[in-house]
């Protein structure tokens, strides 16, 4: 198990199926790079000068979105997957 | 639904129509990157060092004008949206 | 209306007419940018870190000098508008 | 009346003659850019993080010592000054 | 020893051994840079402007992910370790 | 006389004779930049984000080790002077 | 005797005799550029905006690990020493 540190999330990339408008698959070198993914780990939060900790907005589970390029790529037990801060993440979709 | 993280802002973009002086509509290729938008979803705010969160200036159905080329463009279910930083927001048309 | 948000100001330019030694009204191009402007509206004021909003300096109605090249221009209205941070302002003219 | 915003200070600069060893005063051209100037105004001063003001340590009518190119220069009612923050000032010469 | 200040990690690198989907071991010019590593040495943590220290998400003996290329290379009786903040480590593999 | 503003110092440089081994004082040229001054005066200190004014750690008299090219040169009643910031000043010679 | 300013510390280098496995001492050029000293000063630690300040970590007499090429050389009667901050001390060997 990845367990991230301070305000970072352990996420996976979810592949979204991009059609055109005749409604053809496009093969995978068309695509964008993707910007979706499901949080799979959450850290404790960043720590505040205040000394207080920040609770994550999201949770295990969470389809979010977020920045392309953001984040490390790790493979871990033969999956990839993405280390992103909180702040690379722009919105979950709910 | 996307629920912006932080001090973020899902807006729609609002294409105005641009005439020239003698009332022709100009084609798409011929106007500026549009600057206006309306609030779709509204993130609970910033935290601040001292652990307070900042609640957001603008709320959903907002007009709001913005900084060109600031924020991410995002598709969302057929859509396009932007998500913005609300300090990337300058004014709202009220 | 345009409600500018935390520390920004909308700002109209005024346009100072300026005559050589010789009292010859100079065109246009030959003038410097201008530096002047009335405020029409002033957003509530940037947050601090305590979670204190700072009362702006200015208030509708004062003219004012600003950085040569600072802030956004906006057209509102068929009217244009220059929005500035409050720390782009140098000084009240009163 | 030039009132400058936040710990900013209006200078009226000061030329200093300058002679060469033999006592010849140069002309304007082989002088130095200024770097002494007098305090027409005094803004309300900075404002931190705690939303305390810091009182500015300049006062009307100090002469000051600051640092060379810093600030705006303002043309206001036929007469040049020089808008600069509190921390360009080097010194006071007292 | 290596007793590491603030928030600085000592590690010691963990070689990942690679193999490629037919099962052969590629040689160490073909692999990547490490990302792993086991904490060896943990420092008190770093101070906050409000003067407290903020205790490490880390401990001795922890396996790691950090950022490729993050930190200094020391060799110390005989032996390399890199020095990292604790910022540079992504998450402990638990 | 010269008071210094905020964290400010001024000091004398110091010429410090230079002798080889052999010891051939070295000519001007041969010299690397001063380091070292005595402080002449120095300001009431920086002011913190607490409001709080930070007590500077040198005092008139003091000889002081800086940081090469640091500050800025002001010549005050025929004489070369320096106003360094407290920070760029390395130790105190006791 | 340097007395460092703030979270500075005075160091001594230690030359670290570097053999080959073969057990040839390798001559000065051959070796890098130390990374260890001993700590001869210092200071009396930073000042945090809430106004406290840190005790530094590192005492008089502690062996230390630094950055390469960190701090400001300086020759002080005939030896030479090394200015460092505290932030560029990675560890102390214990």
């Amino acid at each position: 198990m990845l367990k991230p540190l301070g305000d970072r999330v352990v996420i996976e990339l979810i592949q979204t199926e991009e059609k055109t408008a005749s409604g053809i698959v496009l093969p995978d070198t068309a695509k964008e790079k993707p910007q979706e993914g499901k949080v799979i780990a959450v850290g404790p939060g960043r720590v505040l000068d205040s000394g207080e900790r920040v609770t994550p907005e999201v949770k295990v589970g969470d389809r979010i979105i977020f920045s392309k390029y953001a984040g490390t790529e790790v493979k871990y037990e033969g999956k990839e997957y993405l280390i992103l801060r909180e702040s690379d993440i722009l919105a979950v979709i709910g």
